[in-house]
């Protein structure tokens, strides 16, 4: 069984780092006209991965636009799931899921094991409630191949208050990062790591404690190109050692083409990540 | 329309704190001799809400252990949450959301629309991107009459580091309760806030930095009660002037009575409670 963080750096070499975000909210279901539904989620999904097949490395679905349908944009995101997978797509499910004990062993279970109806490549997770008590979730995913990336610094100007206090060891963002760092760190000697950091393109990561990471091999997912504000040839500049193992995830700059436009927004955005020292 | 802080403490003051937890992971399944899969989890889910109607104000599903299960578990807890809308108990979806913008929104509305397949009368939510970015949940909780409790301390030991860090204005728990309180005040003045914590039972309060709120009219969800160690004549003495809004949430020792004691559980658990200072 290979890991994720094998399959990951595989793909991102091969197709450059950019990640599209499959985003269906109200507004763009509109706009695609398609029905605001689970109907209409289940259309905008699979024309996303087919779009993307081929063209990109990993889909980013964001779970709360099929939840909000209930059961019916659950079962539109498992034929949307099978699709990217059937696409060889790697897909990183943006739930970011925080709880305890048994509790976050059933996230991590519904997401994380090979043949269930939401398998995913990988998860977001939420810390609030401690990194320790993710281990058995990065454990689980680290015994099926499977991928976690845990929040650690966003950008929107709301989160900087918690990110930025100070732990016993640095800011609570530097210290979820040391954490999962060094939980890795006795489990992927000499692999590329299937654990990974949420960590937005337009954070100060100075100012959040982020600039030196303990250890560079950490996968990094970073919202935040594109649309929000960073500019593809700046990822090596903003990410430093993090840069190898960066997936920059669009969704408003691609999703914004439409349905017919896709695939050529796809194929121009990606270029852009490409062109620069990945190409 | 009634709002959610009025409806809840109406049923607080009639049938005392108790909150009954829906925790369907594999070990009780197997307990209580039902299938572990989706079909399980609804007949649980469905068996306790029958047990625990007219006997409790407030049942609390888990959802990870629906999700578990995919789109099936979903449909599942859109029955089980039919049945307790239908007996008149006030719902907590426990799912620990939390994101930004528009992603959030669709959390929001997936949970507390009213007609929504998994209307909630109430949903829990992780505020690690910032209390701030949880503005516009409140406000759509409050248009619907529904209710939002906010993670601030939990009992687990690997929670501490990041909610005893210190920010400019005291710990990351304390100053999101600050934050929460001070959405509230702007917007219940005179009423029992449709707002809340989620603080656990067990919790040194003091340590957290939450011994004094800054305004008492917030609901708490307390998690601890029972086989985690919290006393339930210890309510009022743990959690002093929120004690009028606590919700005392049990599961494990309650739901180990299995299916066919469960009702004469509850009733005896309850009654620990309201024989206290809240009888």
């Amino acid at each position: 069984m290979s890991t994720f963080g094998a399959r990951l750096r595989a793909q991102l070499a091969a197709r450059g780092p950019l990640c599209v975000g499959i985003d269906p909210h109200e507004a763009l279901l509109r706009d695609w006209g398609l029905s605001v539904d689970a109907t209409g989620v289940r259309e905008f999904g699979l024309r996303v991965v087919d779009a993307a097949a081929g063209r990109v490395a990993v889909i980013k679905p964001q779970v709360s636009f099929f939840e909000r349908f209930g059961a019916a944009g659950f079962a539109a995101l498992e034929e949307v799931l099978a699709a990217a997978r059937a696409a060889e797509l790697l897909v990183i499910a943006d739930a970011k899921r925080g709880d305890i004990g048994t509790t976050m062993d059933a996230y991590a279970a519904a997401w994380l094991t090979p043949g269930a109806p939401l398998e995913a490549d990988a998860l977001t997770v939420n810390p609030y409630l401690g990194v320790g008590a993710l281990a058995s979730t990065f454990d689980l995913a680290l015994a099926h191949g499977k991928g976690v990336f845990v929040l650690a610094a966003t950008s929107n100007p709301e989160g900087e208050i918690l990110q930025s206090a100070q732990t016993v060891s640095g800011t609570v963002a530097g210290s979820i990062a040391a954490a999962v760092a060094g939980y890795d760190a006795a489990r992927s000697v000499g692999e590329w790591s299937s654990l990974g950091l949420v960590v937005g393109a337009t954070v100060d990561l100075g100012k959040r404690g982020l600039e030196a990471p303990s250890e560079g091999t950490l996968a990094v997912l970073a919202p935040g190109f594109g649309t929000q504000g960073a500019d593809p040839e700046d990822l090596d500049r903003i990410f430093g050692r993090f840069a190898p193992g960066v997936i920059a995830s669009e969704s408003r700059s691609i999703l914004s083409a439409g349905p017919h436009a896709l695939a050529d927004r796809i194929e121009a955005r990606s270029a852009l990540y490409r062109g620069g020292s990945h190409g």
